[in-house]
This record gives C-alpha cells, sequence and structure tokens, in this order.
C-alpha cells in the first residue's frame, strides 16, 4: 500500500482540517499521498486530477458523505481500487467511518486487519431504435422516472427476455443491496444484505397497488421498455441524468467489475442500520 | 331543470356519437343543451365555450373519464353547478356512471331520484416573500414535488400555525376524500370515505419512514414552506403546474364551495371500490 | 372540582411516591381526593374501589401508561367524568402529561386553563344466532384476529348494511383516531388527528395486497360477519377478549358518550407524535 | 423414472377422478404407481402410508394445493425425491401445474423436458435453558407469533451472533424464497425470484416503524430470543405448531437439503405472479 488517493467533497473545510494532519502521518507511514487538484489548491499543494487519480493509486480515501463517495465509485470504474470513506456528517451507509476513528482504521488497512467487501455494481445501457446511446454504472441505483408535472410512467418490463408486467408508476428504481437502504427504502423496498448476490427492483408509488418489490438473482437481466409517459429521465446514483424518450429500451444487469469498500474487521452492518434507521424504543 | 351544458374529451369519437343520440331525447325531455365548441363543431351544430357553461346551465354532462370531469370542476369553481359524470372508459371513481346507464341515470335527475352529492374541494395559495402570487382550487389533490432528476426537497410543514414536521422526501399530497383514491392512494395514503369532512397528508417517498399519512378535519390549515430542493413544481389535480422556489409557502385550506356530484340512489361506493381496486379473490 | 377520584397503575411504586406529595397539595387546594384500594392499601389511607370512584367524582387522576388510562375509560363509560392521564414510563400517546408537568397541569385544571376534548368512543355488540351475547365500548379499537396457530380468517364486511369485501387476513382493526396511532399505526394505518369525527377500518396482513385502510364517517354502521376461521377473538382495546365463532356477527358504531380528556391549552399533539414516531434526521 | 408416488389432498373427489385415468396411463408408460392409503381406500386398491411413500418413489405427484404439497414436502425430508404438484384448486405459487395440463407436463417428465428446480428450506431449532427440544425444516416460512388476545411480543436477534434489534411486534417471519409469495407478502415483504440464495426477516404489525423486512444471504444464521410476551407460538409452514416460553431461543438457518420441484422448461414464473396478484389494469 504505497500510493495513496485522497479526494474530499468540494468546499468542505472540515475535510482540509482532516488533511492537513492526516498527510504527515501518512508520509511517516511510508505511504505517498495524491490529493484531488481542487483540495490540493486550497492546501497550497501539489494535487491531481479526480479523474487521474483511481489510475494512480493502491487506495482512495474519501472525505465526505455517501454522494461523496458514489462519485469517486464512477471515476474509478472498472479499476477496483478499494475505497475507505469517512464521514464528514455523521454516520453514512457506505461511509461508515466517522472523523475520530481514520486514524485506527487507516491503520487498520495498513496491518491488513481490513478486508475489502465487494459489492456488485448495475450497469445500465439505453438503446434507441435499436441503438445503444448511453451506458452507465452505479453503485447505488439506476431509476427511471418522470418529471413533477407529468403523469404517471408505463414500462414494459421483461426479465431475461421474458414479459414480467406493465408498471403504471411514478417510476421504477433498481437497485443494488448498496443501495437498498437508499431511495428504494423511501419507495417501499426491502433491506438487502449489502454482499447479497441480487438486486430489487421497486416501483415508485404504483397505480396496481400488487406491484410490489422484487429481489432478483444478479444473473438476471432487466429490460425496461418505455411505453408512454412525457419528461422521463434516467437517473443514476441519484446523481447523473439521461432524458429518456417513448420507445427507449433500458437494459440493467450486473456490471462486470465490483466496488472494493475497505471494512474494518470489527465492523457491524445492522449497528449502522439501528442508528440510521433510528431502530429501538417507540 | 331546462338548461343542460354538455362537455365531452376532446377527440372522443365514442362521445360524439352518444351526443347524436343524446341531443333529440334531451329536446323531447323539454331540455335545451349547450354543447362545448369543439364537440358541436364536429357535430356541425352552434357550440358554447367551455368556460362560458357553467354560468349558463343548470346541469352539466361530463363525457369521457375523470381527468376530463377535473378539468370541467375547474371551470365549474364557486358556482355549484352540479355534474354528471359519464365514463367512456370503463369506470371510474368519480365518473361512475357507464355508458350503457346513460338514459336511465339522466331520467333519475329529471324525476328528482338523484341526489347531489356535495364533496369538498381544496384551496392551495402560493405566497412568495409574503405576496399572493398565485391561487387554485381542486377536487383532487394538491402535489408538491420534485423534478426527476433533482434530489429530496425539504418541507417545513404547519398546521394551525403549529410546526409538524419537516418533510425530506419526493414530495407532498395533500388530498381530498375524492382524491384518496387518486394518487394519495398509490403513494400509501388510505381511502377516505367521499363525503367525509377531512383531508389526508400523504409523504411521497419519505426519508424518514415514520412519516406516514395524517388525515386532518377539513377545518384545518396547512402551510408548507419550501425549505430546501430544486426543480420543485405544485401540481393541482395532475394537471395544472406551478413552479415553486425556495422559501415559497403553500397555504392549503377547504375551499369556500363544494363539487355538487349527481348521484343516484341506488349508487354504491364499495362496489366501485372493489371493481377498480380488484378487491376478491387472491 | 371538588371530589378528584386517583387510580394508579397497580404495583407501580412511582406512583405511590407522586402521590404522597399529591394528597396534601390537593387538600391545600380544597379539594377531596380519593384514591383506588389497591393503591390506598400501600399508602395506609381509605380507598375506594376503582368501579366505584367515577360515579363518586368530579375528575380522575390517572397514574400509568395508556393501558391505565384505557382500563379506567371502561370503568368510566357513560359517565362521561374528566380524566387527566399522568405517563409514568415517559410520553404516552393518550398519557400525555410527564411526571414533572403534574402541579402546572393540575393546577390549570383548577384555574379552568384547560379544556376537555372530547374523543369518539366505539361500541362494539356480539351477535350469535341474531341473539346479542356480549357488549363493549373502548377508546382505541375493536380487533377481530385469530390466534397464532390458526390460518387466516375470512370476513363479510358491511357497511350501513352495504356490502363492502370479504377480508382474508390476520384480522381487522376498527379504530377510533385515538387508537389510530396504537395497534392500526402498526397494521399500515394512517394517523387520525384526534377529534376528527371519523374511524378507520384497518386490515392485519391482508392477502389481498389491495385491501387497503379506509376512514369512515363516524356516523357509519360497520357489521363483520366471521365467514371462516378457527380460534378467533375479539379483543377491546388490547385488554379484553372475548372468543367468537364462526356465523357469528359483530356490529361496529360510534358509541353514545365520549370519553373527556383534560387537555392543557398549549398542549401540541403534533409535539407528542414528532417524540413518540421519532420523526427527524433519519 | 419407475415408481411414482401419488398423494392427494384427503377428500378431494376430483382427485380421486383424475387418478382413475391417471392410473392406466402411468402403466402403459412402464411406471408404478404407489397411492396413499386414504386416497386408495376410496379407489378399492393397495395404498401405501404417506409417511413411507418418499423412501420407496422416484417422483411424487401431489394433487391438491400448496397447503397439500407443504405437508408432502415435510415428509420428503432429506431424501430429496423430486416433486411435481397439481394444483386442484386454480393457479398455485408452488403447485403450479393446472388439470388440464397433468398428462402433458408428466409426459414431459418421462422425456427429461422437466427440469427439477432446487429451492432452498429453513431448519428451525427451539432452544429452552440451553437444550434443543425440536427440529423442524420448511419450505415456506417459520414464523414466531403472539395470540389473538396477547400483547405485543418482544424478541432479540441475532444475525451470526451480532445483535441485530429487538423487534416489538406482532410477530417475525423468517421466509424463504418459496414462502416470500405467502405470508411474508401479506406482511409487507418483497417477492423473492424462487431461486434467489437468500431468505427474508420480515416483521408483522412492528411497533418500530423503521423495522423494515431485510433479506439476508442464506449461510446466514438468525437466532431469535423470545425476551417478552404470552402464548407465544413457533408456526411452520402454517401448518404444524410448537409452544414458546420467555427465553427460549429459536435458530433458524438454511436446511442441508432441498426440495426438488419439476419444473417445465416453458414455465414462466412472471405468468404465475401476474395471475395470482392479479396485476394488469387498475
Amino acid at each position: 500500500m504505497k500510493k495513496i488517493g485522497i479526494i474530499a467533497k468540494s468546499g468542505k473545510s472540515q475535510a482540509i482540517e482532516i488533511i492537513k494532519d492526516l498527510l504527515p502521518w501518512l508520509r511517516k507511514k511510508g505511504a505517498e499521498a495524491m490529493v484531488d487538484s481542487e483540495t490540493a489548491d486550497t492546501l497550497n499543494i501539489k494535487g491531481y486530477p479526480k479523474s487521474k487519480i483511481p489510475s494512480m493509486v493502491d487506495l482512495i480515501i474519501v472525505l465526505g458523505g455517501d454522494g461523496t463517495l458514489l462519485s469517486v465509485v464512477r471515476r474509478v470504474g472498472d479499476k477496483e481500487v478499494p475505497i475507505i470513506g469517512i464521514n464528514l456528517g455523521g454516520l453514512g451507509f457506505i461511509t461508515e467511518i466517522i472523523k475520530d476513528e481514520i486514524y485506527e482504521n487507516i491503520d487498520k488497512v495498513f496491518s491488513n486487519k481490513c478486508y475489502s467487501e465487494d459489492r456488485i455494481m448495475l450497469q445500465a445501457n439505453v438503446y434507441r431504435q435499436g441503438e445503444g446511446i448511453a451506458e452507465y454504472s452505479v453503485l447505488n441505483d439506476v431509476v427511471i422516472n418522470k418529471s413533477a408535472l407529468a403523469r404517471m410512467i408505463e414500462c414494459d418490463t421483461y426479465i431475461n427476455q421474458q414479459y414480467v408486467t406493465t408498471f403504471k408508476a411514478d417510476g421504477l428504481i433498481v437497485s443494488t443491496p448498496t443501495g437498498s437502504t437508499a431511495y428504494s427504502l423511501s419507495a417501499g423496498g426491502p433491506i438487502l444484505y449489502p454482499t447479497l448476490e441480487s438486486f430489487v427492483m421497486t416501483p415508485i408509488c404504483p397505480h396496481t397497488l400488487t406491484n410490489r418489490p422484487i429481489v432478483l438473482p444478479d444473473k438476471f437481466v432487466v429490460e425496461v421498455a418505455i411505453k408512454s409517459g412525457e419528461d422521463i429521465s434516467l437517473t443514476l446514483d441519484g446523481q447523473v441524468g439521461f432524458p429518456l424518450k417513448v420507445k427507449d429500451t433500458i437494459k440493467i444487469k450486473k456490471a462486470d467489475f465490483k466496488t472494493k469498500l475497505l471494512i474494518t474487521c470489527d465492523r457491524n452492518y445492522f449497528q449502522i442500520l439501528r442508528t440510521k434507521l433510528k431502530w429501538g424504543e417507540r
């Protein structure tokens, strides 16, 4: 573990303070840190473009929230560089480590007391008149939904080329286990344990009240054909959008690569659920 | 009951055929029919603007679906002209009468065997920097929601000037009993019996999983202050939209007037629920 | 306000400590306190049977939780004596006053700064072979459900003698607004504002996924005829049970009397919802 | 495929008629049929005890509903004899074959055009004061729940010996993918594709509204310790019951054997979902 990338949420002064202390500490450990350009500028040190860092380092430390980590994951793509997420806003579902545990946890990484948890990702391909016009990979979810003013959308849905149903709804979420505690949960989906080899298809405000979330093996391929609707969008990890048209088809399947999240041995996923979902005394 | 307005869903040939037979039948009954201009053109008869009909007639016959009826209700406004809805697409929640029952039902109206069911409506006022900038009345629902690409919205919500909660969600529906079987039901809301003197506030995909639908007395006043979010819209009865900005306040309360729906004595609301919601053997 | 009944949760030592201080305080205010026998024994003072207290006093102070208050409400029945609930376990939905606010609140009662909130109650009558065999009144809910080992029950349901649907479910809850935050909420029902003139019918684990909670005007009469099932019970306010048989009919309607809960002027129902339902940051 | 067991729902005359025709047909195909004793008596032929059939045959034909098949599965236990289910009441989730398709499908079995779909089963062990007192295996679900009259139960829940949460609820369902469309679905659980290597833990009417269904890898071990409650039962596949006491622990994990369901190549699981769940036009 020689070269370490550091990417922080832009404009987060708390991150700057942490990195100021982190850099000499990493140097002492014999590691070389490569900080993203924007953050480096604030620190008056040499920086590297966020897009280049993944191919230059052995590990990336992300400082921010789940959103920052999701954007780094997209840049890492198929390079499968391990990522460790430091949450600066509290406790995140993906950025599990809180500020006070940073050194303890990075130390564990150096001494191999962390293991990398492989999280499946989804790949979404958009086809228009038979031609591929867009391709994305996500760690959380692929969402097809309508704009505020539009009425419901209708989507013919196929799984492994078998017709499943025509969803009439505000939209449709296809979520990885990692994303199951994000948008899908708000739409009534179940929690999927992070390492499950499956994904879940959750309708958003379905008109047909019996259209319930379905959990599928991650070997399955989902195809969604837009049948009707206006102002429809494809949204990737809640961050990137692509405008869809009627008759477009979106093919969703497991990506060929995974996200490697560094997890400490004593990590307890259920502790995170309890804290974030406020389980406990009603 | 002398003057009768007839408003049909535009471009619905089935409506034209029905009206062709209906006009002489009404004339025989001693009633004068006033057909909306667009429909009248197709029939080569004298027509009247949709906006004028409500102030000229004693009764309006609507041919179309729930959507057509909702748009007529907006034109009727505070004039409280009784409306009878003929559903041409099957069975509607508001347009309860099917094609084959038209004459039987209009006859009942003439012989006073129908009664008018008063349905409450909601009035929504939008305030920007303290100034009223828009006012609407609806029969179904007032919806505040985000666009497809935007993240959740945050709304501080007050009831009778008491702070209730800050919804973090895709949006918020305030629905009348009439609208409770429309969008609110898809978002997880309860069914409210049509004549209930109350309305329901249903969050859309709430981040806080304990934010459940609340049914309130219709004397209550709801105020929603947009705290954060982008591309937020106010949608009225799923048909009219108004763009909202952060810090806008939307005040929602019972309108001063009601919609008078003509209902036959033997109408059975639960029969409609059973048919539309496919209650029965699983 | 001369005579005041005091009924405490049995065996609650915290209640004993409070009453020790409360008795001289009430005496100074010129009020006569009548303590329930069990509590009185522990205090070595003269006591009165719980069943007699309601017909002897002008006000009842209940110390315990929502359960204790529900059992006092049953004893009060149609006498409509005002009740003030002190919650000893935290904050209750019905026993809203916490320990530290006791004197402040009873003082408000004496100086007429409290008002009495009339809460509707439900009356349930059980008929077997046409004959009435049991009658109950409840403040929270009437529940028809099956035992753990039994399969689902089937209930033909009628509202105002119109057939509604045949519920196939674990059971059926008919809840007042007061009870809407109790069992009905766990079963997926909406929150009803406490003073709403309505009740809600919520199926428990329905087999027909479209069987959603329905809110009805409190003038309506619900009749539930047990069609099939084994080991079926009627449960009243979660406290009293009555064994039902196939073909029994349960008629549920608003009781002729109400529960008068004393509420301070500055009470905020939504504050209670926020605290109990843990609304807030996810 | 020489020896074929035939087990019918007891007292189902429709089954008798089918078997009358089936027996000579099977003989012609060179197969020997062994009919369960009760059914054999009605047919006046030699019968075999239901409990013995699984160890004597190469294939079992079940005539009845999902319930009949579940009871046969329990008798098959670890013998893993393939089962083909003929549904006599319509279309079942597990007994997928309808009456008119019997010969066509059994023919496919003989000509190897069917494949056997391996469905995971759950094993439940009950421990009292550290000692194992009961063991069961199920194809659908393990349910811990309270009786009708009892209040909620509290269960400390551990996954792989990590504390997860304390459920306060009517009960808790641990369901296989096969069982996910049964009780778990009514309680708000997701649909799990039948061959998923996972199970789902669904609370029944949880008091903590954020306690949502969780899908877990089938390598995980769930332990549920009864913390409080009365009249608590363990129910296996909705058919067998075992009374539980406070402090009992129930360990639930994947069974060492599977159920082999014979499925025709052209079977379409989603067609079954559509038909049974009434997906389609609202």
